[in-house]
C-alpha cells in the first residue's frame, strides 16, 4: 500500500496548541455519514477533547468496493488525519475496519482504533456464553472481520449473522419507525433469532444505532431480553483507554470542538448527518481528492 | 474534459468483421446493473445486433457524486467503448444522461443516445396534455433534466417530481413485490398522485421497470388510467431510428451476442445483473479502471 500525498494539509496544524499532544484532535473517519454515530459517543464520553471528522462522501459507499481499494482510500485519509495534527485516529467504518485496519496501522505513526475490535473483544467475553448475532452490510458480513475478532477473543463461541442491506438506505431517508421500518426489520431479524436462541445481538454497521429502536421491539418479540450492542460506546471507550494510557488525554475543564471535511458537496452531509448526530452540524468544509 | 486512456483495450478489435461498420456491437454502459433492462430492451428490439455492456460496479452509485466527476466517468467509458469498435453508444444510466452527455457526445465520433432525450420527447408530445409524472433517484430529480428536456420539446407542459431512493435499494435486494414494496410505493407516490390529476409517469431510473407492477397497481389506486412509461422501449426505439437512418443496422438474418464486462469484482454482477436482465449471465469479464 502506497497511500498519496496528494490530499490538501489541513488548516488545523496552524492551531496555537499544536505542539501540545493533549490539545491535538482525535480524528475519525468514515465513507459518509455513518460515522457520526461513533462521533457522538465520543463527545459523550469526552467532551473535552476535540473532533476532527472526515466524511468520503465523494467515494461512498465502500461496502462494494473491492479490499485493496478500501485500504488505499483509508491509508489516504488516515494520512491526512495524520497530517492534520490528530494524536488518534478512529475507523469509524465497519468495512474499513473490516479491511484496512492493519494497513493503516501501518501507515500512520498515531494509535488507531476501529469499530470492529472493542465491541467484539467485550462480546465475545460475556460469560453468558450465549450465541452471538451479528447484522451488518452485505461487505460486512462476507467478510467474517466479526466472527474472527470473537473467534480470535473466545475460541469456540458462536457467531451468527445476517447481512440488511435495506437498513442503510432506511436510516438516511429517515423512515426509522413505522410500519415500513417494522416490516423490514421483521424480514431481516425474524429467521436470524427463529434459527435458534440468541444472547447478544451486535449492531455491525454504523447506521444501525438509528434504527435502534426497531430493532429493539422485533427483537424483544423472538429474543426476549437479547442484549443489544453498538459499537460506539464501546469504540470511545477503548479510546478513552488509549489515550489515558498513553498519556494523551486533553485537560477535563474545557469544552471541546468538532470540526467536519468532506470529499463532496457539503450540503448534502450536514442535511443528513444532523440526523445521525441528533444535532444540527453549521458547517463542513470540502477536501478535494482524486 | 479531458477522458484518460488508462483503460485497457477490448478484446473485440479482434474480431474478424472489424471492418464492417454494420456487424460492429452497440455499446451500453451504466453505473451498475440498472442499465441491463435497457439491454434487454435493446436485445428484444435487435436481436441481430452485438451489444458490448460496461457496468462501473466499482464506482457505483454515481447519483451522489459530483457533476465533473460523472462526467469523467462517463467519458472515460465512452473512449473504452469506442476503442472496442462500438459504433453507436447508449448512456443506460439516468445521472450519467443528465450530466454527462454533450461531453461523451463531443468525446467520441460515434452517435450517441441517452435514456432520458427520447422518452422525454414522446411523452412530452403526447396530445392530451396532461400533467406528466416523473419518478428518479435524488440526484435525477435534483438535476431537472427531465423536466428541462420536456419543456426543450414542448413549451408550458406541466411537470412534477418525486425522488423515491429506496426503490433502488429494493429493487437490488429482489423485494420487487409483497407488503414492504407496496407500502414503499404507497409512501412515494399516493402524495404525488395527490397533489393534481396526472396523466403519465416516467419510470427516470433504469432499476425502477423491476418494480413496474407495485409502480402500476399504487398508481391505479390514486391515478386511473395514467399511462407508465419506461425509457428502455424509446432508448431503443432511437437507437434503431438512429442506426438505421446512418446505414449502420446489422443484418437481419443472424442472432446477436451480449457481452458484458465490468470495473468491480464480477461475481457480484452475475447474481444481481440476472435479475434485471430476466434471464442468467454467463460471465462477465474484470476491466482495471483507477
Amino acid at each position: 500500500v502506497r497511500p498519496s500525498r496528494e490530499l490538501a494539509r489541513s488548516p488545523t496544524s496552524q492551531s496555537p496548541c499544536a505542539d501540545s499532544y493533549a490539545l491535538k484532535p482525535i480524528g475519525i473517519f468514515d465513507s459518509g455519514v455513518g460515522g457520526l454515530t461513533v462521533l457522538k459517543a465520543l463527545r459523550a464520553r469526552l467532551p473535552h477533547e476535540d473532533l476532527l471528522y472526515f466524511g468520503d462522501t465523494a467515494r461512498v459507499p465502500y461496502g462494494n468496493k473491492a479490499p485493496a481499494t478500501i485500504e488505499r482510500y483509508a491509508c489516504n485519509i488516515a494520512r491526512y488525519l495524520e497530517d492534520a495534527d490528530c494524536k488518534a485516529i478512529v475507523i469509524a467504518c465497519n468495512t474499513a475496519s473490516a479491511f484496512a485496519l492493519d494497513a493503516v496501522r501501518r501507515t500512520v505513526s498515531v494509535p488507531v482504533v476501529d469499530v470492529i475490535g472493542p465491541v467484539a473483544a467485550r462480546v465475545a467475553d460475556s460469560p453468558d456464553n450465549q450465541t452471538i448475532a451479528v447484522i451488518g452490510t452485505r461487505g460486512t458480513v462476507r467478510s467474517g472481520a466479526y466472527v474472527r475478532s470473537i473467534e480470535r477473543q473466545r475460541q469456540g463461541r458462536r457467531v451468527i449473522q445476517q447481512a440488511c442491506p435495506l437498513f442503510v438506505p432506511l436510516a438516511e431517508e429517515g423512515w426509522t419507525s413505522g410500519p415500513i421500518a417494522e416490516a423490514i426489520a421483521e424480514k431481516y431479524l425474524q429467521p436470524l433469532f427463529a434459527s435458534e436462541p440468541v444472547g447478544h445481538l451486535i449492531l455491525g454497521c454504523t447506521h444501525y444505532p438509528l434504527l435502534e429502536q426497531v430493532i429493539r421491539s422485533t427483537a424483544d418479540r423472538y429474543a426476549r431480553g437479547v442484549q443489544i450492542h453498538d459499537s460506539a460506546g464501546y469504540t470511545a471507550a477503548a479510546i478513552e483507554e488509549l489515550l489515558e494510557a498513553g498519556g494523551l488525554s486533553g485537560p477535563r475543564d474545557r469544552v471541546g470542538s468538532s470540526r467536519f471535511v468532506v470529499t463532496d458537496d457539503p450540503s448534502a452531509f450536514l442535511g443528513v448527518g444532523a440526523a445521525f448526530l441528533g444535532e444540527p452540524i453549521d458547517s463542513a468544509e470540502h477536501v478535494d481528492v482524486r
